[in-house]
């Protein structure tokens, strides 16, 4: 089964509590990608400028990721700085150059546009209904977005969500779209507009999978060492899409254990800076981490009541 | 089996965006005890002041409450007066009088003195101390504590710690006492002081229950509507303790159902203004949610993967 992902390939300059890195390897398409291929090939569209370092691209090419959909254009590649506090709370953006990213318009390579599952990072909603329209109907597609989006193209953003399956966001980020500080009310709203399920997370706590009639819970690898968030929640995006793309399903059941996939993915992504994280990790380590978050919620409910 | 609470019995104005409520039923005590007597009988002990309306108390007396530990002393009762932000994710206190919580000194009537299961509510660790050495063995000490405690009398409560079998806490308190805001290092550090287990109350993201080799996490049941927060820890607690006690165990599958009972009471407390979200509860609709907690992270992991 096909899985595409269209999203920005960056470079990431971020300062931590316990260091710093510079032009590192991110991005939304890079950190899924990493994720998503280690249960599941992975197909990328985005752009780079010609000075990226596409041969760092390639050794991650090894863990079944093509890069054939990634254009190399004229120009800067997107570059991204920021800050995190002293507990990895709160960040802040000290810089963003879009270079080559400000003129990105996705195409999709004729011989991909067949793809069943899509994931559509967290790019201008208007680019994202325009990788849709190059589209036969996929069986899965999933979106991200973020607070700049739903401030500047709000319409756009309720135009793409009509179209989009679920939904996957963070909590501050599902906050202000709807506009309601419950996040389960904030759920309910959003699968008002179009998708059939919605994915918040909520970093240390953990991820809501909401759908209409049933809410799933996964909670959050309990790490005593979290390094560098960026790009944990693409890795979500990686785990979940991957593991259901392995499965090619969209069951109940499917759904529920692609939110631990997710769970498990976005773990490893702290714990080193940019894709660092994934480095020594192998199909062996995710299953290992997977039976742990099993673990993690097991409880059997003694009925009737002793 | 003895279940017996020590805290504070109180009078609450509270203020929140959906209304308020003037010397309302509040305390420790009070919520640990309406929480716990769905699932076992409680002893109270406490003390009140001649201006409580203690008839309002012998009304939840039905519910299995023995309040018969609670001293009636000259002058006015312990009130607290709180408002919340629009969001209730902060309170600010706006009135604290101790009245005749200032001089409380716990005393134990003789046949309380070998409850199996103790609850010592958030008092000064000095009076918890005091509690204990009027005490035979009890099989089960839980105790909580707050920031106060924590910043005006920590030496006093390291004391404790060293004598309690569970901690029982919110992560604001856990970091405090602790110095480090990584929640799972910060029960790490708990454990090291004489606990053997560490429950870590989150809010509205649930709660941990933290142990050397092990952790458990319970969601919060996923609430549309949330009147007032007041209690719901004490509530979580009584919850906690009244399964254990009822199923008279403190074996690990035990301790993990006791956290889905300590969430589920904790969820009815915020349903209505101070006990009053447990008007209307009973043994059914308390089984009732259990489940659907069970449901909330059910999820069978494939093994191998697909």
């Amino acid at each position: 089964m096909t899985l595409l992902v269209v999203g920005s390939v960056a470079l990431d300059s971020i300062f931590t509590p316990f260091g710093e890195t510079a032009d590192a390897l991110g991005g939304s398409a890079v950190f899924f990608s990493v994720a998503a291929s280690l249960l599941h090939p992975v197909r990328v569209v985005g752009v780079v400028g010609n000075d990226y370092p596409t041969h760092e691209l390639d050794r991650l090419a090894a863990r079944g990721i093509d890069w054939s959909g990634v254009e190399r254009a004229d120009g800067e590649s997107f570059r991204w700085k920021g800050k995190y506090s002293y507990d990895l709370q709160s960040r802040e953006t000290l810089e963003t150059r879009l270079g080559v990213f400000a003129n990105f318009d996705p195409k999709l390579p004729a011989e991909w546009r067949d793809a069943k599952f899509v994931f559509l990072g967290n790019i201008d909603p208007i680019l994202q209904s325009r990788v849709l329209d190059q589209m036969a109907r996929p069986s899965l597609i999933v979106c991200d977005t973020m607070n700049y989006w739903i401030q500047s193209k709000k319409a756009d953003l309720l135009a793409l969500l009509a179209r989009v399956d679920i939904l996957l966001v963070n909590d501050s980020e599902a906050r202000e779209l709807s506009g309601d500080w419950n996040i389960h009310r904030a759920g309910k709203w959003i699968l008002a507009r179009g998708p059939k399920k919605v994915v918040i997370k909520q970093g240390e706590y953990g991820a809501l999978l909401i759908e209409p009639e049933r809410t799933f819970y996964v909670p959050a690898y309990p790490l005593e060492e979290v390094f560098d968030p960026t790009g944990a929640g693409d890795a979500f995006a990686g785990g979940f899409m991957g593991y259901l793309a392995r499965a090619d399903s969209i069951a109940p059941g499917a759904l529920r254990r692609a939110m631990i996939y997710g769970a498990t993915m976005g773990s490893f992504a702290v714990q080193g800076f940019g894709v660092r994280g994934f480095d020594r990790v192998d199909t062996g380590s995710v299953e290992r981490r997977v039976k742990t978050f099993a673990d993690l919620t097991n409880v059997e409910i003694a009925e009737p009541l002793p």
